[in-house]
């Protein structure tokens, strides 16, 4: 039904050797302006501050995702047989796309600007851009149907839990991804296995017990990503930064909005209100950089300065919270001139290896099939994912604070600066 | 002290780039015919049979433990401080020297013989060998020395813990090496930043607390090729035949002594007494697996057709045991022409991924240090191990027979032929 | 001498598994804004056009040729045991920073901008910088030291050898990084053996006969990575677009300077004088792709379309150039209104192997050292080099122009469009 | 029309990620006795002797080149399109089965057995055995069709080009495993390119244009592998030291023929007249090494002393070859008392990267198609392959001679001991 590509397209791709392109509005939407936008955001926030080498973007990812629900459609023999050639590329777009909405830096970001990837996703996706022309082009149905699947709303739930499940395509990607762009070889697992053992049952997405290894390697692997990756103390030091830089130009706007002459692109976030469309395609990490460089030569203090130690990577110190430690840095902070409102920071974060939770239709748990067709939730197999279930959440509770305060807080408390 | 090569010496090695050699007495060692032999036994019983390119032997993990230890004596600025230059040969022979007394098949073989091998170690370092002659010239105390290292009973304790303690240099190197032979991804950790995290404290090896997450990261790989290779069923079937085979043996010597004419190879293990170090020497898998064929042509049905069967890969099938499988599939087995006895075997086995037992001068532990140089049990540190430690033991409940066998099972049983 | 760090600093990398700092002056190099800039500048212009993953920055290369010239000055016995401490420091610092003034894509834009990324580093080593300021602090001598290595003027030549040579960390880096981050295998050779082989000969860095295969490698690696990355036809396209680009601002900002309020990233560089060092500082890909997306929105026909196509990756596709292609397809052009100056570009480039020379101190040749000692270029030892060397330069003609104006030309004519 | 597998079988291989096999013929000519016999004969003759890891066997080198040969009969779509499912079928079993006739230590124990491994082939696949057995239950026509396409007279030149040409299954697996298993980087190339880049064209497998880079890193792996690995003089001194094991047998066999009483497993190579394929089933290298341990007990001081060298890895050394060397070292050896007959060998071997000869219907050539179609050889194309098609044959001329020898040769003679 779908038009295809003279030959299959194919493009080197570290994690999985190539991506296969074999239709026309995939390879169309690859070359659209809004999905070429992504090559100037990078995946992770403020990993490449500590991972030097993590410097890959949403556009290398978007194109692993789409190559995994590929296989997934095709490969996976059951789903291959039940989809229609419809339901398949609505799903392999719903990968390749499900990324368009993000911002740069985009959850320090989103934290301070109530512009949230997803809500954008789905404009980007709805209303009037080349993407838009692009999929309505080949099926009417398509930007609905899309937008459906990314959102977990799709009438055929198992399209929904290959983009967006607890063994997704999305997370597949990116761990292997990250893994490989950090060099680190924490977000390794078997995915060949997983892919070979994934079976449909009872609608469900569902791995044989004879996977449940590889299973049980994909969430560690998770798990370790998330406390040496994503929750790097020095990658949060960052991306809070970013944050208090934004928190400060809100202020300033509520204040003085003639302060962001020469800073447009900045304004149509600080307005607050519904921004069109073409406003965020033109912020992207490239404009915010350049924004930075021309804020540290304005007259705010704060916002001068802030941006130059984030262009200078000169980072935040961080220390374990104890019961009185925001409450003894803040005044210290103050004496040296700093205000605590942007210069101190208290960041508590947590993450559980594996939470199974049955509602909405089972989404959240991994299934486990066995050589009778029962399901069951993955931690009822496996000894190891029921214990990390019952593991204690370990929690990461730091204050952050300019690294150049240390000399000043009490002798002995433990502080961390860069790197 | 010790002689030095003219200049290093150097083997390539997939898991650790080069392996480098700097003394003479090592050199030496390597080259002695009782370590050339390690070249004729395989490091993986039976599990070639499943993984086909795990054909390594245990000549090259000899050499990648030697590395390990070289490094760890040689970068771990505390040991390398600490240790004399004679304490650090003796670690690396140590090191290099610990499978020496391995057999054919060793825990096939260990099963039926009565030969431990960690019992051949220590008479080949101490009696009359090569291996001996070497370490006695280049320093009169060595043998006596390494054997104990390798015995875990060297007075510096720190010694013994490199060799064999819970993160020792043999489990980094077979974990890294048997992953890599096999094609699998499980026994990845990052052994490098091991390397670089651990400290010595209270005479201990420790890690640091940074280093904490590689240390999960090693349980979990050593969990996890516990039951992805060392107890696969498959790899198991072949061990169980090879026990079965050396049983029969042992049964038949008793009857009738003449039958091992021409056979001579098993003799001296048959015999029961002390063997000497020359017949260990002749035992290697070459003298197996040619007396294995010689048995085919011999006139006990029973040998003749185990022989064959492991020889020609006709691994027995298995079945997960019920209350009542064994006593199910013997009468079968029986009214079929085989011998319970040899055809059918029931095998239990379990594993833990961790448990810490801090007798013992605390051998069984692994220790993190922090940043006040206390020492804590790694599970009082990690609540991944410590969920691990209260996990649910793992159990894997099998009974084998031959495949041939199957169709007379109840219908239903849930049985599996070969790969 | 020189300072050290509190404990060596370590950074995960992929290329080298670790990047290792043992001195303060090379880590607050590290740490300071000239060198952080880096993070903006793409290691490679075009080619993550081509090749997606491609998007490393001149900081992860830039750590990686310190690396190596660390390991060389540490582990080359011959060398380590010659230089001193300031000496090895020195050129450290100098692999370190030798990348220092580049502009962002920078073949493209120093092709049109007369500011040569050679003669930048040289100025923000010498002229007020962050850098140069901790270089001083560290040693009166340091910066002029740096830069003279960096400019192959060094009194110690194996210094200058070590960080541009045939065979130095310069390269040896980019190859294994490039095609680590392309994910190709075309530029892997055998580092750690030809670092190994290395020896000092009559004041020349010389390879052992015995490592005269790692070479060859090297050498076809090096000739593979330019044509199938460096040179790339597509990656070319994207080049040559932002030549064509810079081209017409400056023909604009003779006409009418006016044109670039609020465009005043690019304007140092159009006024052609002596560029501040702080202008260069804020140069960066961040501030020309944000000038780019503005550029998209001004009056100016050419600068507005070429900008959109840069952004988009709409790029301009080739076709071999026979004697009258470029005078067939101009017209073609016009006819369509494009302007051929701006739209209709011919390409020529062509790449040997490896030539020997043996000017300059036999700088250009890479020397092999017998067992007497004796020197040999490179391709009096190698028949496969030697081949080479007198092989037909391979050479790759090409007109650039507009994918829309495919169905104008000539049916039949060998057109590419994009990947 | 043949019968499939059940569902799929995989076996984890780490060059080809997986093996896949669909059809129970191929299932089952895997698990013959004569295949698996293959696991005991080790792929590289001598090489673990220099590179320790390399102790992979012919068995998983023959699932390797099935694999390739299934992918390209299933994924290059015109031999997709062409083929006949049984034609499928026959290429895969030739690339499964083209080893099979291997004895231990090949090409040594040809080389004065008069047992080619290629005649042995074709004898069991047309004799009475297993396999033949197995193949002709399938489709009478197999055992000889596949025996062609191994010989290289199918009447479908296409199928023994997959088999036998210059880029075919055979050599692209062993490279790959080889480079593997020996640790090395020589032997890698981007396979994935070149299957996808295969076209037939007028009847000849044939290269795309766009893919000779690809081509261009094989031959160069194809040279590296052979200098570095295949004919490393390590590895020759083991083979050459076996072949004058088996040279002094046969003189021996001659002489007194009750000598080899208890021996065996030699016999039937030394009786030299049509040898039973039951007897060269028996002949594995487990066979002959528990034969050389056995010699190492008998009479003869020649194969006593040989066959322990050659268990306990004391290598002969070897010097250069110039005009008078051989007739110097001879009467040394023999002053010393050893039989320069089986104690000094010259060896001389000549390697050329590609040799292009189009006789017998352009075997021997690789070829190129360009878009329009036209084939040229390789090394019309590419520039580097015409000059290596051109440049100097590479010769090795070596004596080896006992070490124990050096002191004695004329000092100053380059002489290398073992390693």
């Amino acid at each position: 039904m779908f038009e295809r590509t003279e030959e299959v397209k194919v493009m080197r791709d570290p994690i999985h050797g190539y991506i296969h392109v074999h239709y026309k509005v995939i390879w169309d939407c690859i070359n659209a302006r809004e999905f070429q936008r992504l090559r100037r955001i990078h995946q992770l926030g403020g990993d490449f501050q500590v991972y030097h080498t993590a410097e890959h973007t949403r556009f290398s990812h978007s194109l692993g995702v789409y190559e995994i629900v590929r296989r997934m459609v095709e490969e996976i023999e059951e789903l291959s047989r039940s989809l229609s050639e419809y339901e398949k590329c609505a799903a392999m777009l719903a990968g390749l796309l499900h990324d368009l909405g993000h911002g740069p830096f985009s959850h320090a970001f989103e934290a301070v600007s109530d512009c949230h990837h997803e809500q954008f996703t789905q404009r980007i996706l709805l209303e009037d851009s080349e993407i838009h022309r692009i999929l309505s082009a080949a099926d009417v149905r398509l930007p609905q149907d899309v937008a459906d699947i990314i959102g977990y709303r799709y009438k055929n739930d198992l399209l929904n839990q290959l983009v967006s499940g607890q063994l997704d395509a999305d997370r597949m990607d990116y761990l292997l991804r990250d893994a490989y762009f950090t060099g680190t070889s924490y977000g390794t697992f078997d995915m060949e296995r997983i892919l070979r053992t994934i079976r449909i049952q009872d609608a469900h997405l569902a791995v044989k017990e004879s996977g449940i290894h590889s299973v049980e390697d994909y969430i560690m692997a998770r798990y370790h990503m998330y406390w040496q990756v994503y929750l790097h103390p020095v990658a949060r030091s960052y991306e809070i930064m970013i944050a208090l830089l934004f928190e400060r130009m809100k202020t300033l706007w509520k204040q003085k909005p003639s302060f962001f002459a020469g800073l447009e692109m900045f304004t149509p976030f600080l307005i607050g209100e519904r921004v069109a469309i073409e406003a965020l395609f033109l912020l992207d990490e490239a404009a915010a950089l350049y924004g930075f460089a021309l804020l540290t030569q304005r007259s705010d203090p704060i916002l001068r300065d802030l941006a130059a130690r984030v262009l200078d990577r000169r980072l935040f110190a961080y220390t374990q919270e104890e019961a009185d430690t925001y409450a003894k840095i803040c005044p210290i902070a103050k004496a040296n001139g700093y205000d605590p409102q942007y210069y101190v920071h208290r960041d508590h974060v947590t993450q559980k290896p594996y939470s199974p939770y049955k509602g909405r239709q089972g989404t959240h748990v991994i299934w486990i099939v066995d050589e009778q067709g029962t399901l069951s939730e993955l931690s009822e197999k496996s000894a190891i994912v029921s214990a990390l279930v019952d593991a204690k959440v370990k929690e990461q509770h730091l204050v952050y604070y300019p690294a150049e305060l240390e000399p000043f807080l009490t002798p002995g408390a433990d502080a961390h600066t860069r790197q």
